[in-house]
């Protein structure tokens, strides 16, 4: 069985921020984004959690090995370093939408997210001890077959960008609505969503569904673990036999799945 | 008229390193992509331009203020900090789409984007002193009204994501097809598309026409300049201009179009 | 009692590197130097341990909070990111001279640091649970008084800068020559050392000693923790006192002190 | 002729900041100053210019190439991204000191460097166009000989540091005073120094003046040009030719030399 610890990480009161008195210069806010992204990654990663950056302003982090003082830590430390400060939700459920749902909820009830006044929330629940270790994350990283063949060699680079973000768009929609999942887009022609558990066919319906929708193909590693890190890396080496063995869903499951 | 300067920045062989010997920590990949970004962001900023990071691994570059010696300087500047190293393709043109379409060729006919021998490639054209001055790059700055109020404080954050996401595969796909322009999620709800001439109209019917597929509600400002820079800042005060009277498009372009 | 765990860290094979081919860009090596140290504050400082930059190809770090397994993923980690690897050599003693002497020889035993086939070493020994828990670290940090009114705002910023400079030097030969402790100039007019258990006579001396032989006046504020960071945080609190007293030595030590 | 351009780049109301509330982590306040730093040197190093680190809160900078303009953007980038903002003085002269003396004044007579009104300060004078053609700037780059030999596969880190670090401050001190030159420590064994039009034999009194007060052996390059950069790639070049050669100083000056 999963349980998924969500955090919803929001830059407080960024929109105003951007501009005030005057808007800002686009490549700074750009430099800022990607850079407190980067941080929170190595952050997060160190205790074997994930950030992606979904939009940025809002990152939504899987932070099942992470603790209370640890949140505390990381946004001490970003308050400590950047000209804006975040707040941070945290929620945990049976399925990461269940979880995010949760933490989206702990901040909106303390304001809007556009209140100079509510800044550094901190709130929600972290799992206890027992629970994280006896259960844990599914993560499937999902893949475009050849992509470089197929497009970045062959086609200019905003068509086969097209493709990828086509294809991405279906992915996560489909795997939000049916499965509870959350999927973000992490570069290349790479998706990684966080998952319940899940059979393998529902993740060859995925593929079928974005194939069927968009005429990309994709492929698709599964991982379980203790850490987002950790059934990440079962993820990734699921994969790759799906590159040795042609094959589409390969799983890495611990052996009682 | 327009006439912009696109590079293609593409990481070398990337898809091979980040599996050699074994996969590669993904909050490591992430840092890695979302640093040398920030970087891309302040070098070619400097100079005027704009870069947006797209798929991470091929960024594409509004560069219309930059020469040869600054794409130079850029790449060497990288492969001495990364443990990779970038290939650049530069191309010129009346539209966004042909300016990268040739940006594009560049590398393809350079190589595969999987060539571990084909390496810090730079090729292409710069514009000439002359049209660079004469001519300029027209930005429009998208945005999502009120996504404070409508999405991020009433409903989950992936919902909330998924109505921007949808909203920007929407524009991107029409706005490429209808009018050769590059459009690129930069972070909150805000995209930023690079166009050629075009008359307000066009944006209106853009505006209508995400409405439509997928329900969700832009605002633009667009503006002009001689680098991406410029005519992003005229664009950012125009949407603070549709901001302060309501109104759906707002141009601030020089007094002659 | 304190036991000091000192991990030295050293870039593989970086002379040779910076003129290969040619002599790099200084301010990309610059650049990198600062990065890679401040990625490594981030990261031992999260387990609350502290580095120091010291000669930047060769910081020294104060690792009482970390283990084996936080060494290996540090060091993993800057080869997935950056152009260089570095080597790790671990040691702990009564005095913090003791554990850097055994943390050099683990270095020096494999290999020299500017041998190309000797890279990514991690070895010596980490202190053991108990260890940790029953001993500590004594630090205490330096600060010139009134640096703003005294040279800041009245002479040319290099004759301060030679003012601090000459201070530190002297204070660090001292403390190393009597004291067995390592100081390290941590910018501003600010000095942290790393010490084993001393009385406030010796830090009176030591503050007599620069008085005397450079003319630059200190007050020192000492803290005592189970890290480096308890320690540190300790001291920065005592030396508030030094300036909220007028006192030149104050330290912040456990009851049983 | 040299005419050098000297910017000082002091962190406004540095002091108060990091202990308001409450003394902030040190390795944040590390994590600060070496990324900014890290940034100084990209942003100054476009436009040829070098910047030292120095006391990391008066950062020393020689920016023959950078314009009015270019230090309002930085400025400007540097508050858009870090929780603290910069003011610079800026001074020209015959030699370096004199340079500095004029940038350090300028900061001086506006204020404080701890006066919280007094913030993002930019004056004094740049070089004219043509000054900075006719003129240029002289960079020797100074090194240890064989410190991996006779140190660092040798001796404790510390005592090898100890012995780079009074090096460096015997160095610094005598080019200043009878040199009128601006000399930093750039990590590893190697010190940039800015000096102004100084025959060989200055830089050979130099030496022996090092070794005969601190036995430290020095090697230097020198070279000149129309920026920092240009200068500092000559020296390195030059120091390269000690090497080869086996000698002490090496100049790389202009033929009219
Ligand atoms: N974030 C992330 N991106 C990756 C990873 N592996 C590859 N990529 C990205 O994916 C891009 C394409 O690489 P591949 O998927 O290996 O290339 P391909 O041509 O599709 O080949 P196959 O997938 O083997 O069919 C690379 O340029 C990277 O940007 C990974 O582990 N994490
Ligand atoms: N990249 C970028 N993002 C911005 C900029 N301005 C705002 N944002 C982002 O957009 C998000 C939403 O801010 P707003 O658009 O001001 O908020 P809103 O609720 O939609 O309000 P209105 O747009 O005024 O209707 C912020 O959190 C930022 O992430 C900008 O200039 N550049
Ligand atoms: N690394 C570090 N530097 C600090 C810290 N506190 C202050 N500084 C630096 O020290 C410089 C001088 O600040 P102060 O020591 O407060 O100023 P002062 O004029 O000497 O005043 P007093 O010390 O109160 O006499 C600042 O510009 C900072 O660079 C700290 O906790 N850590
Ligand atoms: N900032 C900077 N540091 C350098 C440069 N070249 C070397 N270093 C540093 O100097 C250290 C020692 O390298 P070397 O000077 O090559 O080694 P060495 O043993 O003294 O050898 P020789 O100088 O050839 O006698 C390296 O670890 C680097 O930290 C440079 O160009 N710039
Ligand atoms: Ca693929
Ligand atoms: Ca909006
Ligand atoms: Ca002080
Ligand atoms: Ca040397």
């Amino acid at each position: 069985m999963t349980r998924t610890q969500i955090t919803l990480v929001q830059i407080d009161n960024y929109g105003p921020w951007t501009v005030t008195p005057e808007p800002r210069r686009e490549v700074d806010l750009q430099t800022l984004q990607s850079r407190l992204y980067a941080d929170l990654c190595q952050q997060i990663g160190r205790e074997g959690g994930y950030v992606f950056f979904a939009r940025f302003d809002n990152m939504i982090a899987v932070t099942n090995g992470l603790d209370w003082a640890d949140h505390e830590l990381i946004q001490e430390s970003i308050a400590n370093r950047y000209p804006v400060s975040v707040s941070m939700g945290i929620g945990t459920g049976t399925t990461p939408q269940e979880a995010l749902a949760e933490a989206t909820g702990v901040l909106q009830t303390a304001g809007s997210a556009q209140d100079g006044t509510r800044t550094e929330i901190l709130g929600g629940d972290v799992l206890d001890e027992d629970e994280r270790a006896a259960k844990g994350v599914q993560v499937a990283h999902f893949d475009v077959i050849d992509v470089t063949g197929t497009y970045t060699d062959r086609v200019d680079a905003f068509e086969t960008f097209i493709a990828i973000e086509q294809g991405y768009a279906a992915l996560m929609r489909y795997m939000y609505g049916q499965h509870d999942s959350l999927s973000f887009f992490v570069g290349g022609d790479n998706v990684i969503a966080v998952c319940p558990d899940l059979p393998a066919s529902a993740y060859e319906d995925a593929i079928v569904h974005v194939s069927g929708e968009v005429g990309v193909d994709l492929q698709v590693g599964v991982g379980r673990g203790a850490s987002a890190h950790d059934a990440g890396m079962a993820a990734k080496h699921a994969l790759e036999e799906c590159r040795h063995n042609g094959t589409r869903v390969e799983r890495a499951l611990p052996a009682d799945d």
